[in-house]
């Protein structure tokens, strides 16, 4: 096994499904580098711990570069990228542009909001690389029963959109000459009703008149509707992913089973 | 074919269960009538703004003009509706006087909330038309399932009616005294019990006694009851109706197998 | 049929499952005597339309007189209730009391709280009385889905109160200090902790520090799974009683056929 | 029957799946004690209850000393905890550390927060002890079903997670300078996140810019999605659950046939 090949395994492969340990560091790593870049737009955070925070970045940007060397370098093991030409194809990959772009705010010592974009399409990223099957199967489920029933998901989508425009439009036309600030245009009212539809109600826009308290009181009805509709369909479809998942699990136990 | 026949297939057909070219464009012309609409009502929009409006305005109405005489027109294809005595019939069904009336603010200008209502009413119809077959499919589904179990969600409907009365009928009695303008009656009280028990919580009214806390406390837990039990309904329906739809499908496959 | 059986028949009876004219009628007034007793706590209505209120009391009084009256008599059909003393036995029944006493109020034009309950027992016992089959079947799933898993539920609600408990000490300690009238005891908490974890979040009481913010954020996520917790032992359930009640009711469409 | 054996079936054991009669009065007495320790925080309880607080207390600890003591001394009917030696190894473990720890401000009169946390854990030992046949048995449904979907439910919280990060951060950017003591930073926004996330919504930090209601809006929609998740698992994993349950059972009762 040559050095190329034991690289190639730790930063491009997947040992038994999970992280491999150089996996698992760049991993912390990134995560560090999310809660340095959330962290450091505090303006409250003294000057002597932002120095030390520029620190700690520059030692995650020397990680990241190594990283993204050794990447390239080893993607040559992969007979696909073999040679400058495969490397460079490598390099031209969307998120091997991306590695690099979020490589730069490191190595410059910038701290700033657009790191903290990269860095969070950083960690999707090797989630998506580490192949991690037991994390994966779980994402798979999860994401398939959406993706199952997306059909169910928007038609509930379009319900509440109605529910949205109606009741912004109720609102409007009861309590607009009352309360114009918050009402005074279904745009406005649409502001109350999302936040009434979903029932978080801030508070800051209330009805105030009877017959505006009697729409927003069957708003806020129509609310768990909205609520209940999208979790009835994901638990349903949930319950299906599960099931069908059994079924894989046992045809390929079953499979096994015939080999031997 | 003629192209009576084609505007027919056009504007009164679907295509492989989906809209037409013809159909799509109306769809959009409709979406922007409806967010022309909303938009207008804003009262801080600039006039130069507005007079862009007007124009588009104009350029709606002339779109569904042409498509209601061509929809007039064309319906003579149909042997149900064939000659002029046919196409007035055509003329006199709900939906068709619906189109006419919803034209009527475009040409004349007016924007107003009448025809915001008009245009909803509009989206709605064209979505029923459209016999769009996927996303029908999981309408039909969806519908089904809470049609399905109208009764147990009706049932749920009246304990949670009992449950506003009877949350409202105890901060009426034990907080009428201390805020008579909040709970100074049974009447006054449901709408903060509407928006407790829906979880919304706007917190424009609050009890401020310890006794309505302690009302108010188990109001708010019994409100989870409130969104569990329709949520629960449905979630056990859809999965009902997901089997239902997959046996149909099956059935489906197995009929198209024996036919061949 | 005498005269005695079918006013039996109309008061005590079913048609087909559903209610009887009478009891339709006798509904109606109830709902209209709730009705009245909600309206009539708002001091805000005028003297002219209380006057009325009066006289549509006087009447449903009347009506409720006769229902009583005649329930009592026709009774006299039942075999078990035969003659003045099994009509006796009949009168001391809880629900014949509690008719009796929900008849007071009416008759001596009394309007106030306590002929609000009683109106609400009788709609109670006018729903339970009618054995309407397919809103009784409904209800029947329903209770059943949510007395089956009363233990499950009940584990639900331990977790809840402890999670109560737990977040409430938490602010007590944190916040205690700072905000003593909102969190200066364990007790004073509970009621910021009951209104968090449902979601209802009135905001009259928020957490200011930092670390009262984070234990309020970590009680709000942990209320989604309060909320989650009884939604989906309940979807289970149902889901259990939906395919119970298709099976009874497979069950007994097969001994019908057996039976031809 | 030694009365040893007597007492350690009254402490150790449990009474056909249920609590003996000793660890029911224990129960009351530890549920008791979590109530005065919650009671006693308030500052506005009269001295005259608190001196009555105080007796109440030390009779408790009268109670525990006296349970501890009978505790250790029964454990020597257990073959493994025979002897002084056996005993020693009894009183090492954990929970009876926990116990003579929770035991100390009983005696000593103390009445803080200290013994809150304490007597909570003696709730959650009692009932893990107890090995209630019913309730663990729903208790085992519950837990079961969420630790067989914890890598679904581990996934919908890091989607959780990451929409709390974007839509702190998108905040950050659109309402930092508008409000910055709310949205100064991404620390600071990710207050309004998960309040608005979890549909708490208590109003005291909202946005008040356009753009900001904007993105508040798809966040309150997202927050949705955030509640549906993580139900519609949990219903789909109770659904198993149940199911299991009553493979479970019907397999027992099978055996049980056969063994006649």
């Amino acid at each position: 096994m040559t050095a190329k090949q034991k690289v190639y395994d730790e930063l491009h492969g997947s040992k038994g499904g999970g992280l491999t340990a150089t996996q698992r560091v760049v991993l912390v790593a990134i995560l560090l580098g999310v809660a340095l870049a959330i962290v450091s737009t505090e303006p409250e955070i003294p000057p002597e711990l932002t120095r030390h925070f520029d620190r700690i970045e520059g030692v995650l940007g020397i990680i990241f570069l190594i990283e993204y060397v050794a990447r390239v370098w080893s993607i040559g093991h992969d007979p696909v990228h073999r040679g400058v030409l495969g490397r460079l194809r490598y390099m031209v990959k969307p998120f091997a542009i991306l590695d690099l772009v979020a490589l730069i705010p490191f190595l410059l010592g910038w701290l700033g909001f657009e790191t903290f974009i990269l860095r969070i399409l950083r960690v999707l990223r090797l989630i998506a690389i580490s192949k991690l099957l037991r994390y994966s199967e779980a994402m798979r489920i999860v994401v398939g029963a959406v993706y199952d029933r997306r059909f169910e998901l928007m038609f509930a989508m379009v319900l509440a959109s109605l529910m949205i425009l109606i009741s912004s439009a109720a609102l409007y036309v009861v309590e607009g000459e009352k309360q114009p600030q918050a009402f005074g245009s279904i745009l406005r009212s649409m502001w109350w009703a999302v936040v009434t539809l979903t029932t978080v109600g801030y508070g800051d826009v209330v009805p105030q008149t009877v017959l505006g308290k009697v729409f927003a009181g069957v708003t806020a009805l129509a609310g768990i509707g909205m609520i209940a509709m999208p979790t009835g369909i994901l638990a349903a479809s949930f319950s299906d992913g599960f099931a069908k998942a059994r079924a894989r699990a046992k045809a390929a136990a079953i499979q096994d089973e015939d080999l031997r």
